[in-house]
């Protein structure tokens, strides 16, 4: 991300602060040397280059504070209990971060009880808050082994009011919620509500957002096994298409605003040759000239499209419509470009064979791979010491190789998306013109 | 596969009897000792278990000739070409196949020229035969760790006098087939027009079906590994339907006509429900019955449906389509049942996700397992053994734990389909019900 | 395997048939229709090939009875209690076959209880056997997807008094014993002690052996697994002795006396120069001439030893020691070709890298791959069919293409080698000369 | 890493600053817009973080030069020769680099001819140089998917006149060298004999390193799958701990002198009870009493060592020997404490059961997983355009998400090690105690 003068000055904007619940009046109850509770008190800047000439005495008015265990936290940890919910598609390493989170109260700080909300916000509605777990030791030890979440999810708005009313009835003095955007528009929301009714709760967020498009966090967990897998659908495509007299290998994958899945899969792969992202507009004519070029020269061709691909161009003709957590519902770039391109392939009498591969929810039910396990485990841990002292309406953030923390309504304020004048989209260009 | 005495007794049956260029003047160059010679003067018996009181006498007369080197052969091995062709669609192991083919060809029996002919019987034909290519160590040693195949493949009738005179334009004596049961039928004409010629070339079938849907071979090559890319997408569906309330995963696997894909990956998953097979007519009702009750004991679900089924419900208001090899084309059972599903549960004002998966191109394209890539080398070496004696029309078979000739005719005179009274049927519906 | 006159006839020699407790009164309750129960009628064939002239009357005379689900069985089994103990080296599918067994045995038949006894027949001895646990669908639900075994195992003998009182004392009619043929020793041990004490206690053996060693059982369970995890730590060596000059990849593999991974893995793999088994006497003379001549041509080099091969040449020096099991306690092969041929290329001058891999804990720990899976949950269902039938004192076996029933003693009467004048050997040897 | 004062000011000390061979005459042939060439200008600052009360106005004076392409470039690209080598042990990631390097060679700068030499520093020596290949994309296409060095690696030092000859004697303008801190120090000394000679050579070192403790990368290639790898080997102990009365799975990793794969492989699988790092200094009888609790609490255990963990101990009684590359041979610490804790046990007479697993062939010979291939890739871009600016004896390093240049000498002058005070090693104390 290259860096702005159009950053607000975070430090300067009450809005943009991450709330505090405070007093932080308990002792830290974690075994650990004195040492280890310094990192909480630094900021990391959110630009860290330098151009020639630039002044940087003010960068640290676009910083957040580093996140870490505090030698005084707010809450008597071994006194209260703490939720978890997860909320939206599933994503790789889910249920690590749901173990760390437990392990590190019931372990770390000694919580009394750790609720499991069931299937998302509607799990805290009254309708469904009866069907809460207890999560111990006994049922989450082996649950990182598996993909998905062991809580079940779902999308949608719920009354704020009952999930309050449920945070209150279940004796609750931390939520912590992972989920992605809409998800955290919804923890803003019930941050918002507690604050009104001055009750004394922290809600803290656990970004997850398989497409990697959630602002000043550098890499969301569970990326990095998103990309190994559809690492493995492009091979396949590329297979098909090699074995086929001008064989078309068609895939798309996850990305609905943001690029990052298809840009990394693109890379890793090295077989693309065409990778289309919501980031560039569609061109639909430019397309057909590049699969007409690349036939003739090679016979066989990968075409990789992110989910939100040439969404205006689909539609055109259409009305918007909307999924329950009011995200625009995507017409099928994929089904879409299949259709068009074999129509296109036919009037020019091209004889070929495309092969449409449509991965996701392969991709999304995947264990965590090692490395996200281990970020999955190390987040969660910070969301803990983050809402023992008492920390709330903020998110668990990743940037510049620290752990911090990030106002939920700055991280909204824009959305992550590829910059198609860095070296990243360069690469690709490179690889795949 | 129960016995049966409407088995044709074979070897009364000149039709179903393995054809022979004949006679074998020339001496085996391969450094075997003798006692490996022995093997392919045996038959294996079709039939190997009795029941009370039946007599075993005339087993012999539905049996095979079992495969093997020979230590006289038909052709002078040192001075043949040999042409290798890959039909219909990916299979994984087709590229051990190939190799295991041409190194047995090189390296064992020393033949001149090993020609891989490109995209199918398509390009055995004038149009296309300019692009055989020459298959030596140096383009082949590393071909089985990819999956599809190097030849690339087609669909489709090709002129068979086409065929023939390329195959004497390019002067060879062998042609391995490798292909199902469409691409087999080829091979029978192939051979019929050769002979009509008497010129000298053996036509050698290796039976190559994900669906291990031909007679008489236990187990085809790619099916192990079929299984288990299946038992993935399984899991992901599993996972996804785990993952909301009412969550059901439906994966459209493999098979035709025959559901052996469905059944072992079911058995393998061990979290399939409903298993629809095309040896099992489709109820529909019967299946809404069964969706209910079990979202209402557990409410989640997995459903497996091979392509093949429910079809004839399906055509019932369609006309029939074909596909270039001459198979009907199959309706789309897996968007059939999500639409039908969906609807029927909206109508009982069930709240439910379905999450809908079809792996088929990630599963085809994937390499070989270490037993698929092992079977696949033993099967090369066998098909050489057969063609260099001058068998020809027929198949390589794989029968109780033995390698063996079966007539190309014999083997297409019917189709290997799941025993519903079987025990691995009856194992599905114990795990299932 | 090919055919002998040397068999025994199975249907003369009381002592090689399978033992009934006898007689069958109860009705199955399994839910199935008549049809299933005619297979376990029929006799399995153990010689299915035959040679020219040769009369195959005689043929039942060695062959097996077919396993399957009895009519009537031998006990009322929603009034008994079974029991379930692993034993010796892990193996892939451990945990698949304990839970067929137990869905089998609660599903299928509805005993009452199905008790595990922990850690091999230390669990059914006094001292240890108040670990039993109950098995139920919440305990084992998902342990097919782990490697190992939920019971723990280990080696050694126990007193069979002891382990019998155990058997009286949990009021167990049937125990599965999963084990090698040590193990299987012990079981033999236990149904004659049984006899004995003229009690009505069925004892089924599930040969488990990941050498694939035991006879009349075709491919035991977790052996595809482990040739697939075996051809890992083989490419594995490929790629480190390509990426030296004059490198040297040595692998030892699993195979105490009989080769069958070191075999299939070679073939699956494509890259094993030398492939040395127990059945093969080490010549290292020999050895050394084919290293250096593979050195001159290719300057890297592939060497695969099973851990019984050269046993005879090692231990000339040695005394024999013996492991709690019994089994002679192996020189290890693999540290010692390591030394020797770093010698042997140090006084030639050779300068040479040699990377050494023991993959085998990695290799039993893993799970079973799919098709493992599925062949588990058929055999456990077996096993179960027969123990209620009151068979006792005999195998689960899978002979050409059907699961049959092999009386312990007959198994044990001979291990399963690689034969070296089949064309399995064959096979390597032109793959690896 | 944490801030700390006594870092150099790297913009005052020349000898730490990035070589140029200057100056840039030529136009970039590179077909990228304008807005591209920016990111070069800027610098990367090492500190990101701020305390209270810190002033950040001096942090650029540690900064790092942001990789990137240039405008204008030092060599005529078209008209020269690169040369690349790649030396150490394997690491997931190399053929990557190799091929990555190549294409941004061939395709976007045209350069002449891409030479490869083999085998390490050894083929730019006289007796080797003309093994060098050339590299193109009909050798290098598939490389990415195979592990290991497709021009082979070695250690040791060799003449580095003779290297600086072979450069000469091709005609070699910019030198990859893909290493790790051995091989960089020669990529420095060669850097010096060109200088000296004062030729017109670029020498761009790629970090290479498994452990990842290169300074200033702050993920070096290869890592993320090595952690993967060896989560598989922490796996399998696990099962064959779980597996056995009192078992004790132990595993060997990499980590010479930073303990990050063992440390990170231990978040990864969340399954670990003790992990030894170098970083932390053994002490044997405090290992014996963890053992001893755990057992008592649990009966089972598992125990990651890096293998340069407990050296000190080890070496008190030992003589220091050295590698052809000069580093240390370090004692085997996996086998002592395979000793060391079975002998212990047995004096406290507890049966047990050790599983000691030594996985390293098999990590380091993976290819890499999909984010490494993604970012070998990208790091192979920005090699070549900092050798295509004349850029020299400088690494190519990633340090708060941005690719810049590092002189080696600054690279080189401390090691990265696991700080035991950051809330890494903090949370394997919280998961392990």
């Amino acid at each position: 991300m290259r860096p702005s003068l159009m950053e607000p000055n975070l430090l300067e904007q009450p809005d943009f602060l991450v709330e505090d619940l405070g007093p932080n009046r308990h002792p830290s109850p974690l075994k650990i040397s004195g040492e280890f509770y310094s990192a909480a008190d630094r900021r990391v800047l959110f630009n860290n280059t330098v151009g020639p000439g630039e002044d940087i005495r003010d960068r640290e008015l676009l910083s957040f504070g580093a996140a870490g265990p505090h030698k005084q936290i707010h809450f008597d940890s071994s006194k209260i209990n703490v939720g978890i919910v997860t909320c939206g598609g599933l994503c790789p390493g889910i249920n690590d971060v749901v173990r760390s989170v437990t392990y590190s109260c019931l372990d770390g700080y000694g919580v009394k009880t750790v609720y499991g909300f069931r299937f998302g916000y509607a799990g805290l509605t009254y309708r469904f808050n009866q069907e809460a777990i207890r999560l111990t030791s006994s049922n989450i030890d082996n649950i990182h082994e598996q993909g998905g979440s062991i809580l079940g999810s779902s999308r949608g708005d719920q009354s704020i009011e009952d999930i309050v009313d449920t945070l209150v009835k279940f004796n609750i003095s931390i939520l912590f919620v992972i989920g992605g955007d809409g998800t955290q528009r919804g923890s803003m929301e019930i941050a918002r509500e507690i604050k009104r009714r001055k009750i004394d709760i922290a809600v803290v967020g656990i970004p997850k957002t398989i497409d990697n498009d959630i602002s000043f966090i550098h890499k969301t967990f569970g990326f990095d096994t998103a990309v190994g897998e559809a690492r493995k659908a492009i091979d396949a495509a590329h297979i098909e298409a090699k074995g086929a007299r001008n064989g078309i290998g068609l895939v798309k994958l996850m990305g609905r605003h943001s690029g990052f899945i298809a840009a990394h899969a693109t890379l890793a792969s090295g077989n693309v040759n065409i990778c289309l992202i919501p980031e560039v507009p569609l061109d639909i004519d430019q397309l057909y000239r590049k699969i007409m070029k690349r036939l003739s020269k090679k016979n066989h061709l990968v075409i990789v499209v992110a989910e939100g691909a040439g969404q205006n161009y689909l539609c055109a003709d259409a009305e918007e419509q909307y999924d329950p957590s009011g995200n625009v519902r995507l017409k099928d770039i994929g089904l879409f470009l299949k259709q068009k391109i074999g129509d296109y392939l036919n009037r020019e009498k091209i004889e070929h064979t495309l092969k449409y591969i449509d991965p996701s929810y392969m991709i999304r039910s995947t264990p965590a791979n090692a490395i996200d396990s281990s970020f999955c485990l190390r987040m969660g841990n910070y969301a803990v010491h983050a809402g023992m002292a008492g920390k709330t309406n903020s998110l668990i953030g990743y940037w510049n190789q620290n752990f911090c923390l990030v106002p939920i309504k700055l991280a909204l304020s824009r959305r992550k998306t590829v910059d198609v004048h860095s070296s990243l989209w360069q690469s690709i260009m490179e690889i795949t013109e």
